[in-house]
């Protein structure tokens, strides 16, 4: 039985991943969780196993690594987005920067026969109207972009000299339960489902324009495990459907699907000053993998709408 | 007259860099040191405008902007390869990245008008047998290259998020008087000069096979002065002749200079584990500029010759 480690494996997407890993037979699943105790993950994994530390914390690192020896890492840790001050930005560059160094030092150190996925953003490529490849422009617009490109690069500078084994994978937007607000699917379909309920008259939008391309989360998941398997070391994988919608789209989807008429009212302020109008996948190289999406677009966010209509 | 400031501005390139600005009428020149009283450039500027001060230093950098609100800045500060330890990776890479923030940060607040050419390297590139343009991949094998392509990267950010003003230049191995040991050209120089005055019996080496583009730094500079001017801000160029050659041409022509017949031994612990064997530049980007390298390698190796005669 292979022993493996998810980090950041309270989250939103390890969830997934985690429920999936189970349900293919893995038993040794080990979690690190920094804000919560691992509410999303009880079911599937031994209480022993859901590990609450720091990773910017170099010691607790090396300990947890030296104490679990991995054979396969999915590594989802990281600090999400926090702000626009000054030292917001200085503390998500220091933080992402930090728990990276911290992991890769720990791997080497204890668990460098391991395979480990890192799993960044395809936020960190330079605006684009074409599909991208992994071979495209990179320029993160944002302090968090900027935050994971470095992980990404420090990831290759390590396989490079370390000879660690460790497959790069850039995911384009992605939707499913247990997504937090503040991601527009997941805001969309909460803010329908307060409607329905009377909690709330009107929708309250941003930019509608924006082209997405956007996976179910299940999917996303699989695509991490098939390159667990069969990703190259330091290569680059984008994971994306190839498919793209507007927001607008999304937004008519889900208010096809309500129960109730669905006011929509466009706040200005919700338009961010820096926001890409078009990202979408050219996901040729994971396709050529084995890698095939398995769920509609109208099913996922059905599943979502429903999620937000048991759970606000 | 434009008030010109060049950041690590007593280093090598700093040094040829000042002296040309000075050759071209500029005399408003402020320079930043961090380990020195500013020996090289103490001829061409007023002592008051050496500021020996640490960019990594955040008040100390906010203050230095707001003094001087520069019209044109040169940022060639940072930390150099300092080694392989943990400590020293994480150092490296915490140190560059916070001057790098400091820096952008203060040009914001008091400089937001200004120019700024940020100067990177093309050690950040992956490995390639082919000429490397702008579009290359990315792909730093240590921690030196992965800080300047965090540097990088992070003026992308301002650029589009903070509507700064920034050049970024990559350049290719630069080569000239007052390039410090440890650098391979000046290495073989100097121990050229040593052997003609008996000092040393025979020359010890590393890695002859390895293939790069040689700038004259004089170039180099010129390069620079040239893409303040016409360089597009976010806008990446690589600086380079565009010619190829060996270290072993490299040393047959320092050899055929020499006053003296010259022992040649290889010492395999000079042979760096991660090797680039070839590094050369497509610089079609800065040639539609106008760029003309103006210095013959040779020419440019005997002036390296001379000074390494005058200098052990």
């Amino acid at each position: 039985m292979k022993k493996i480690l998810i980090t950041g494996g309270t989250g939103f997407v390890a969830s997934h991943l985690v429920e999936e890993l189970y349900n293919r037979g893995e038993r040794d699943l080990h979690v690190t969780s920094y804000r919560d105790d691992g509410q999303f993950v009880k079911k599937f994994v031994d209480p022993n196993n859901i590990h609450q530390i720091n990773l910017t914390d170099y010691q607790a690192t090396q300990d947890l690594i030296r104490e679990i020896q991995p054979d396969e890492i999915y590594h989802l840790a990281s600090l999400a987005n926090v702000g626009d001050s000054f030292e917001k930005r200085k503390f998500i560059l220091e933080m992402n920067t930090s728990l990276q160094l911290n992991l890769l030092e720990a791997i080497k150190e204890y668990a460098p026969e391991s395979k480990m996925l890192h799993v960044s953003t395809a936020l960190m490529y330079e605006a684009s109207s074409e599909a991208i490849n992994e071979k495209s422009q990179l320029g993160p617009d944002n302090p968090y972009a900027l935050s994971k490109l470095i992980q990404d690069m420090m990831v290759y500078t390590f396989v490079k000299s370390e000879q660690l084994n460790i497959v790069r994978v850039r995911p384009f937007n992605h939707i499913g339960e247990r997504q937090t607000l503040g991601f527009v699917v997941a805001d969309l379909a909460a803010a329908i489902a307060k409607v329905e309920k009377g909690q709330q008259d009107f929708i309250s939008v941003g930019n509608l324009e924006s082209v997405r391309d956007f996976s179910d989360v299940k999917d996303i998941v699989s695509a991490y495990i098939l390159l667990m398997k069969k990703g190259q070391s330091g290569e680059v994988y984008n994971v994306g459907s190839g498919a793209s919608h507007s927001i607008k789209e999304i937004l008519d989807l889900l208010i096809s699907m309500a129960n109730k008429e669905i006011k929509v009212l466009v706040d200005p302020s919700k338009i961010r000053p820096v926001d890409l109008p078009y990202l979408v996948c050219d996901n040729e190289k994971i396709v050529n993998l084995g890698y095939a999406p398995e769920h509609e677009l109208k099913e996922t966010l059905e599943r979502i709408l429903n999620y937000w209509r048991e759970n606000i």
